[in-house]
């Protein structure tokens, strides 16, 4: 069983390739395994076919005869005009056995792929793995909760702030961390800002970075007024559903902007890119509505951390999640 | 030459046994190595005597002959009722050669314990060595600058705040990142912390850790006005040379002193204790002077890091010092 996580945190990884372009489909990652050795492996393809499994049991051919097929989410049960049900080609394909690490949420498919599976006479099983659910974070919670997961950037000094008092913000972080910022822009369906940081900075918000540039995202600005061309608004974070089709969004500030989120309790994940400096001026957040500190324990857990130049990144995630922080 | 500074970076960890019991001499440690092996080690001994260079030759006796000494500080040249001079020491040991990590400023040395050696016809040199400065920084400010060194320590939510608007403040740092501010306390010869602090929390500053309780520095407050039985009151951070006989300072708070000593560029270290909690609260620090953000890059540098608990210390240090930093 051991092997089993291991063979879906390798499948979920796989399917990091599939995100963005998959949109709108989720990025999935398949593995097909025998006595140990890949078989064949794949992911969902650009505009979302073939899927994952597709791809995987294609490559295969007739050596997925008696193999064990990872997928980080459960085949789907239903025909579409662009494509067989995954489920089908499962059934077909010979193999010997299923792993799924995530059931889909759609009610189209939800359990009925695995059922179907079964049915044929194959050995199925849903392995809960918490590297499948991060995988598929931004489809699983827009389809449980009707809106998009929402990651919150912050690049902040040590002493937490975005800003000289001036309102000087260009730049806290180096360039290796501001890089790092725009391919995680390139991962999101769309980016938001607060109407201050439209009116004060006109950010570009785009993906400069060599080869990607096309991935840029969707702009969207929290505001109740008026929109530049080319840009969406978003009245106020509790609004958020409104915002159909977006699976991952990325907050990018500024300070009112991220409070809001924060009050409002839809933020999902920090990423919090902190320069080695001290700078004593504009805080990155403003009071959220907590009353006492106890409750702000317990509500994040690192998952990530590494170096960027002298910058570092530490990613958190709310702490409802099931698996272990990275606490050292 | 790589191993002379590997042998002193192997005194210079000896050295922090020394501190703080060695008050008010300087934690001195000592190596002497033959054909490769420990001949004998030492470090400076409660209340300054004896010497480290004194302690090593005496636990090796003839085995000295020969040997190579290794030593953080410059052998002192300068006799005294309390013991010989450790330069004269070294020429009666028989000892063949003599690495020194740092020069010591104090003018009774100063080149003096070096060239003693050297006349005896021992082959010494002095190879400076960070780390031995490091484990001397506050003996050789003290010394240079007629200041203690000043460690500033912050408890910090990710956010950079060190209280809710309300004012509460316990905790934001769990039972291990406080446990260890004891140990560094233990190690510091005064504590400050500024007025406001004081009568808020009126706080013990003392060591609550078993079996060094009697290891509690001096306390200090930043104040003009009267301060209690038992408290020291420093004016202003430019009256830091007041501070006669503390090598070093630990300076805790609260957010005015904090912004004091850095507006007065009297900051040496920075402890940056960091929970992984929100509080959009009060923040560390105010505005300390900075007119640009590029004054604030590259005056700090990182060099260490670890968690504690579920929080992470990270220590700062002055960027004009020349080891690298521990950027990954």
């Amino acid at each position: 069983m051991m092997q089993d996580a291991r063979w879906l945190a390798a499948a979920a990884a796989l399917a990091g390739r599939a995100r963005p372009s998959s949109r709108p489909n989720p990025g999935v990652g398949a593995i097909l395994v025998k006595d140990g050795l890949v078989v064949a492996r794949g992911w969902t393809q650009a505009g979302g076919r073939p899927h994952a499994e597709a791809v995987t049991l294609a490559a295969a051919g007739a050596a997925a005869r008696g193999a064990t097929l990872y997928v980080t989410l459960e085949p789907c049960a239903h025909k579409s005009e662009r494509g067989p049900a995954c489920a089908d080609l499962v059934c077909a394909s010979g193999v010997a056995r299923v792993v799924i690490g995530c059931m889909d949420p759609d009610p189209r498919t939800s359990g009925a792929g695995l059922l179907r599976i079964r049915s044929a006479g194959i050995e199925a099983c849903y392995t809960p793995s918490p590297a499948c659910e991060r995988s598929l974070s931004g489809y699983l919670i827009s389809k449980r909760l009707g809106r998009p997961e929402v990651s919150l950037k912050l690049a902040l000094s040590l002493d937490g702030c975005i800003a000289l008092d001036s309102g000087e913000s260009q730049w806290i972080t180096g360039p290796q961390a501001r890089a790092h910022t725009h391919a995680m822009r390139a991962k999101a369906d769309a980016i938001l800002v607060g109407g201050g940081t439209l009116r004060a900075d006109n950010p570009r918000l785009d993906v400069r970075l060599p080869g990607i540039e096309h991935r840029s995202p969707a702009r969207w600005v929290l505001t109740r007024g008026e929109v530049p061309e080319g840009w969406h608004a978003l009245a106020s974070p509790e609004a958020i559903s409104e915002m159909s089709g977006i699976q991952y969004l990325f907050v990018e500030g500024g300070a009112a902007a991220a409070t809001a989120f924060l009050r409002a309790g839809l933020v999902d994940r920090l990423l919090i890119y902190r320069a080695p400096i001290l700078i004593g001026g504009r805080p990155a957040l403003a009071d959220f509505g907590l009353s006492r500190l106890s409750e702000a324990h317990g509500r994040w857990r690192m998952t990530e951390r590494r170096q960027l130049g002298s910058d570092t990144l530490e990613v958190y995630e709310t702490a409802n999640a099931s698996e272990p922080s990275l606490e050292r």
